[in-house]
């Protein structure tokens, strides 16, 4: 980047764990002159503006909109649509407008038909995150070596696609551009339907009567706390992923319980090669993961303590 | 405990993840004045001895287990049954026969009733692993403040459980007892089916055709990667585990599959109340494994760097 801001005026829309990560990030690499934000609640506004990441919190988007040449959607999908209609007679003229939302087909339908003319916009979607939300969650680094993933329309020129590409670059993130439904199908498998199977996971042992919480509690290291980790995320947030993603998460969801009543099959039946063959050939996928930079390749993600031979 | 070794000669059947781990904490504390293996290939024997966690590392259990005062099987549970009936006659008159299998029920059944006449036998179960097998992988600290249940049976006197259970305290575990089917039951639902529909939705992202698996490895760091790593765990190990609890892994399967099909049924008909109240109750959860110290506070289990704000 160079040293001049790449950008006048930031509007954050919402101020939570990602648009508090990019806030700091921005201050940090210097991409903005001033940064705002608008969030509904009092004490939203208070943390952001003690944390010192914006210059100012509005209540009312609108506000914060006024003279930014960059607004960027960090609320959760389900108000998208409301709020593009609140903001649209406030924006600038040759601003950008872009969002982080998970997911991209329904934002895309939701925001576009409220883009004035001479503004822009590109949806986004910064693959990163943690289990934690509000301002205080948020922090710089958090899209370093994360993929971002541009899903332009319309209303994107190709100016604007390269301008909000370097923006996330200079965050630290990959960028890759994608078509928004073929997007929403891949983030299914790789991220709603995982989501939606560790709340369940949770929620089943939540509820059994032969089992009581506090044994759950005491032996879930054998696997179930890695679950707990997932379905501790924001729930509004992954409620409305779930209502705007509908089509591809039932697809995903539906060949997922294909293939697990094979291995329940599997199960009943005492087929221990169909299962043996099943574990195996899971273990490679780690290793690509690791190997493409997206994971840790520490024993137990770094939890278990260092040993000697290792 | 004492500043004499507990034991004479520790016997561990099978030198993987969890007996090279056993060997080392034994090692470590001083609990054995001499500690042998048994293994059926001659690599992991070589590796065994190269790591120096055993003095001796025999092809043959029979072998390994005379003059044994403290037996224990480390390797899957399927094989439990053919290796008591081999070892029996060669067992050492007072000597303490254990395990650490997964499943408990059926290990009682299939190796008891080859315990020979003044020979105890308590079976046990620490909770605790990593995605790693073979002998390299295990390290002294492994059971540290992670829970090993015992589940005496019919052949297990008082002081024999008393014995094993200063045995695995000593190793850094909390120690609890429990029924063998109830042991299976609790960890139906905290370890084996995690372990299932993780390896399941590995399994299903591999299958896919209209998302390339280059995709699924990009952008797994939106949950799928945290599932990849239980999915990366020993195959024999997991095969034999289904087979051996099969009856507790279908009934809590069965649940998890219901529990699933309401929140399906909730996206289809938008009802985003069922799925916030869902998603809201489970983090409640992961706030208390953390606070009995089974899991890590860390945000992403310590993966996300640090932030300004932390």
């Amino acid at each position: 980047m160079s040293d001049t801001a790449q950008f006048k005026k930031l509007a954050l829309i919402g101020i939570g764990l990602i648009g508090s990560s990019i806030a700091r990030g921005v201050r940090q690499k210097g991409l903005a002159e001033e940064i705002v934000c608008s969030a509904r609640t009092h004490d939203t506004r208070r943390v952001a503006m003690e944390l010192g990441v914006v210059d100012h919190a509005y209540e009312h988007s609108a506000d914060a909109v006024k003279g930014a040449d960059l607004v960027i959607f960090c609320t959760p999908v389900g108000t998208y649509g409301k709020i593009a209609e609140e903001i649209a007679p406030h924006l600038e003229k040759g601003a950008l407008i872009s969002d982080v939302g998970s997911v991209k087909k329904t934002v895309v339908d939701s925001i576009e038909p409220h883009i004035p003319e001479g503004v822009d916009f590109v949806a986004a979607h910064p693959v990163a995150g943690t289990e934690k939300s509000g301002p205080a969650a948020g922090f710089a680094e958090l899209f370093q070596s994360r993929w971002c993933i541009l899903t332009p329309s319309a209303k994107s020129r190709d100016e604007a696609v390269e301008k909000l590409s370097d923006f996330w670059a200079a965050l630290g993130s990959n960028v890759e551009t994608m078509d928004p439904k073929h997007h929403d199908l891949v983030l299914a498998i790789t991220s709603h339907v995982p989501h939606l199977i560790a709340y369940n996971i949770v929620g089943t042992a939540d509820d059994l009567e032969e089992v009581t919480q506090s044994e759950v509690i005491k032996y879930s290291a054998g696997g179930f706390r890695d679950f707990t980790r997932i379905a501790a995320s924001d729930p509004t947030m992954w409620r409305d992923v779930f209502l705007h993603n509908k089509d591809a998460v039932l697809e995903m969801l539906g060949r997922f319980t294909e293939d697990l009543s094979a291995l329940q099959r599997a199960i009943r039946w005492d087929d221990g090669d169909t299962l043996f063959q099943m574990f195996s050939r899971t273990r490679a996928i780690r290793r690509q993961i690791i190997d493409a930079g997206q994971e840790t390749a520490e024993t137990d993600f770094g939890r278990a303590p260092k040993g000697e031979g290792e």
